[in-house]
């Protein structure tokens, strides 16, 4: 890992240009709005990358470059690549790479290869949101208080067909009677993943003080570990133990 | 285990004798309400306990022939014996029985020592209240649809302090804002735990139907299993391997 | 679901027909030895499938009318239809099929997609193994002991690279200085996973009387539960709340 | 918390003063070597406290200042005060200390208490024994190779009774045939608890390079996260949300 946390914001980036609402209030995409308040941190360095890209924007010198991978997607998951989908899976379990997955990326191709997901829920129109705090002793929800006012986003309720996560920081209320496990942490081979459910490109969430500080606690939690061990198959000969130390025998 | 479930129903039983609301919705208490739909299943044997009563109501031959215990308690928390209170954790721990403990009982002694939790929450005046499934594969959720309108039920809101459960079952939405991780199974010893939110005792919660319905299959869930290991702490041999089977050596 | 557990063993089916110690162990192949001990149960209806099967054992008509699919794959992981792949992990996700690998399943395309995972492990040539109960509560470790000796099996070691397990219940010690988690608990959408060590084509662990109690528990821990939840993605109107239920409004 | 992590190592400090081997080993008590390792770390600010110091070393001074409470005790589990136990659950409850239980504090009443646990579990005689790394990704394994030689410790074998880790760390393999789940990590109200496996009295384990380094990584997982949310159980009138943000309101 470089000293700074490599950041790549990946988003579809059509509604921004196509729909009034989302264009007035992402002019430049939601993903350079991530990218102005992830800049305003000294240990980031953050890029950007779209599906109308070339390459759909991860070539493979960015995506091996990319240490958290953060993504957004809606309308257009099927256009993604599957090769590049096991790509991303593969540098998340091999190189721990971590990836948070926002809002509508529950349906995205690489959040269920990665997790082993359908990502199903109930959803619908934009409603009143409160976020809570379920989990205050994580890193996550460092600077978080006991809930916060997230004010319209887009419905999305239980059942959520999701594994049980490795921990469940936070909840959703909704005013006409939903609930939704709203921030969710995972650990999928050498890498970490977390699922965060507000950002409707017609909504203002991404402007919000306390989504930009959960995100950005997420991307300092999900950020590769500094690992001495392989993620491989290897065969080992009787009291060999561990072939990257092969003078390790029992 | 006896062929039916030994099921003793603990009651702090006060406020349903002093409390002209309460009386009114569980004239015999609320331990006789639950004994009363829980007598309905042929696989059940249902006996009642009250915190008035002799050993408040948990002599040893009670006690050590009780399969599930289920336990609602509120005001009196601190007047629970602590000695009880060991015998009820050695027995969830050592012997497998297994504790219900129903809304006011996340305060209790028992609950607390049993889990390792202070039970903190934040909490408020009776409102309208919506209970959802997040785990719908779950033994404790079947029959019951993706959510159920509670009616009012006293207000238990988080954060909740507790361990993050081995299974997160159900989930509670307030019509003023909050939310609740409202049915959380946990495996403490060889016993199993399950803690439900619904029941202040003003309210009508333990006549709902598919309340019923959850603390029938809780009942089911949480009975002690068929095991053949001791809970103990036994000195071996080098090779000796299974105290309980000394042939067995390597 | 129907009355009896409705079982399909599929075995990649050709080391036991090439190599004359696998045949002198499994004469008929390992499925139909799992079978055989499985057929001992009055609850569970046990039919083979194998990958050289017209549509590799499994057709619609098969697949949909299996209620737990048990996998033993090893050097042909690759000939498996990615196709058929898909359909096992759909059917495991919304409608709750159980899936229990073995061994070298824990390579399979099935395993590894359900799950979300690369299966990597170190491996070496069989040596001395004893299975160790971690988990004596867990409906799997009914009937097992402390620990088994479980003679000579292909070396599984740690690190195995599988997400944290909802239950782990077994561990395995290898006479070289290696262990393993060799018994663990999954769910994924609907449906219950379950992988255990034990079981090289040319040892005999099928034929120990402890692993296939542990298997025969585990087909009845993974079958589908009764759930009236639909795994789907459904719109909803403010305040409908449940699609399933279109009365149910807030 | 200060800026340094202020740690306490506390021993129950008998055995080094009496048992010849002990002595050799520790001469100044396992408390001064740990001490010493931790000693090397500029973010660590070390003290020790021992069971025959005044107050049984942890005064309301020493424990409300204390970050990390590292515990060793032994055949005098008994002689701990209730009260000081008390004390350290609701320091690592309602203030985020972290707790490491290191060996022999499987048994102790504060590991016991603040986890909900008898701690149980098989023990023997000193063999070698090999610890792996189950979970390489994680801050704890940090620099950590997929295993490492312990040289001779005592036996600790499973079944060991303590409730499902939120991380499972290290395995433990003995020479005689047995395993242990050697490095657990759990959540207890705002804290943070870690149980490690090696440390007999009359062993070499506290002078294990990897060892060090392991309880190193520890601590500083360990160490109170920032919170800005109360541990307590406040009344909130319908609406207000937040006591501690008493504009919150929906």
């Amino acid at each position: 890992m470089a000293d700074k946390i490599r950041v790549t914001v990946w988003n579809e980036y059509r509604h921004e240009k196509e729909n009034e609402t989302a264009h007035s209030i992402y002019p430049d995409g939601i993903h350079a709005t991530i990218k102005s308040f992830l800049d305003q941190n000294d240990d980031m360095e953050v890029r950007l990358a779209a599906l109308d890209d070339p390459d759909q924007g991860l070539p493979d010198e960015v995506l091996n470059n990319t240490d958290v991978l953060i993504w957004w997607g809606h309308m257009s998951h099927h256009e993604v690549d599957d090769g590049l989908v096991e790509r991303i899976r593969q540098r998340v379990y091999r190189e721990g790479m971590g990836f948070i997955g926002l809002h509508s990326a529950h349906h995205s191709k690489p959040f269920r290869a990665i997790l082993g997901a359908t990502g199903n829920l109930q959803w619908g129109d934009e409603q009143h949101e409160i976020i809570w705090n379920l989990f205050p002793s994580h890193p996550i929800a460092k600077g978080i208080p006991a809930c916060f006012d997230l004010g319209e986003d887009e419905l999305y309720s239980e059942p959520f067909f999701v594994p049980q996560p490795d921990a469940l920081v936070f909840g959703a209320w909704y005013e006409y009677g939903n609930v939704f496990r709203a921030g969710l942490c995972y650990h999928r081979g050498l890498g970490r993943i977390f699922y965060f459910q507000p950002g409707h490109e017609t909504c203002r969430s991404f402007h919000n003080p306390y989504v930009q500080k959960i995100i950005t606690n997420a991307v300092r939690w999900a950020k590769p570990q500094e690992i001495t061990v392989k993620e491989h198959c290897p065969y080992i000969a009787k009291g060999e133990l561990d072939p990257e130390n092969p003078e390790k025998k029992n």
